[in-house]
């Protein structure tokens, strides 16, 4: 079985060698491409190296493109269209993109699938969802090295989970930027970073679940606490904007609280 | 040396072991407590008993309230007046009533202080601050199942901490429930779980500097993300209360990429 890269950087890289020792047939070309990427393939001697990229989507059964979020869709357009086998993006596309990809190709030809966690691990692992998920995931096979979790037959659903992960991840960055922001103006931050690591290491499933609990149980009280709050760090923080994520926070918990 | 507790739970009664084992005398009193407390207080042959806790705050080189945030106001105001030792409340009180706590016996007689961390973990964490902060810390000596920290001489600032860190925690709790109340719209919260357990579990420190660091310095790309991921949100959530987080992780970023 073949697989084709567009793109060959460091999740190229890392896939094809597993790829590879499965069986696969590893297919790419350096039309185009940098001197980096031409020396990187160059030195890789499973790779065929094929003159263009049409025929690397003519002769693939799986198409991978690994590049950049802006060149996603023009690749999928372009070379997507031109292979009989599935195409798979790994360039952290927005949903939008993806419902773009999906409608032009199908869910016979393309699947929805997102690396999540560090491509650097010793574990990669792969979220697949749409009609030929399953077909993927058998093809590529879990192993020590790599994951596959089918989520559904819905292409757009791997999608969802990306804006999902990124609206928890953006926010818990905007709320330590105001805290430690606000922590710096008391001189505070060295010691308010050795107090939450006291918190903050433990699994994250296990305390996420029981802050969920604990919020819902407790929202008066909680809400009742983050006046508080809201009342202390606006006297630190002049700025009304120093205090929006506190202030949504005390705002959060009079919802729960009411409901 | 001799310490004496009012209210005798889980904190009084690790925290009196360790510092009998330290070869403080230990005082306490079950005036007017419980069953429950008279029976633990009883079964333990270190204590020594006094009949009423207008006593042990006489007595007392030390004297730590430990009871309830709403109790603790008026156990500093009657019991703290009366020793002539050190004040501590680990009641996770407000910095209000720590203020008030700390104006009426002056910080000749009352260190700010408090827990942080799991109290039933390996090693009780305690905060100190203010003028005998450095005192207490030395009186009680950090060993394997007590550790000390002096944030600064000056009273409030633990009592700030706290605030802080409830700052932050709530935010995440806020974060947690809108983010899976819509994953479960989507019946996407199995998977967004082991998604975030990817990304999540890793060391607190390290990657919350990253994470400011990244939002600093792309504030740009990741606004405009968030305008993506808050389009996407409100199809999902007809309530615009069940988007109040997401939407002022947008507007933080926003202020963030204009400054």
């Amino acid at each position: 079985m073949k697989v084709g890269f567009i793109g060959f950087g460091e999740v190229s890289y890392r896939l094809s060698k597993i790829l590879f020792d499965k069986g696969f047939d590893v297919l790419t070309s350096v039309e185009g491409r940098s001197i980096k990427t031409k020396e990187l393939v160059g030195s890789i001697d499973y790779i065929k190296c094929l003159s263009n990229f049409e025929e690397v989507a003519k002769k693939s059964d799986i198409l991978i493109s690994a590049n950049s979020p802006n060149s996603a869709l023009a690749i999928a357009l372009k070379y997507g269209s031109l292979t009989e086998g599935i195409f798979l993006d790994f360039n952290n596309i927005s949903p939008d993109t993806s419902k773009s990809i999906a409608n032009f190709l199908s869910d016979d030809h393309f699947v929805d699938s997102a690396i999540m966690g560090k491509v650097l691990s010793d574990e990669i692992n792969i979220f697949l969802s749409g009609k030929l998920a399953n077909k993927i995931a058998n093809y590529f096979d879990s192993s020590s090295d790599i994951k596959l979790t089918v989520v559904s037959e819905n292409i757009g659903d791997v999608s969802c989970l990306k804006v999902l992960r990124s609206m928890y991840t953006k926010g818990v960055s905007a709320l330590l930027i105001e805290t430690f922001e606000t922590a710096k103006k008391l001189g505070l931050d060295e010691s308010l970073w050795e107090i939450l690591e006291l918190t903050e290491n433990n699994s994250f499933i296990d305390s996420s679940k029981s802050r969920i609990n604990n919020s819902y149980k407790s929202s008066k009280r909680k809400y009742e606490e983050l006046e508080e709050v809201l009342n202390f760090v606006s006297l630190v923080n002049d700025d009304e904007q120093d205090n929006m994520m506190v202030e949504v926070t005390r705002d959060k918990f009079r919802v729960l609280k009411n409901k």
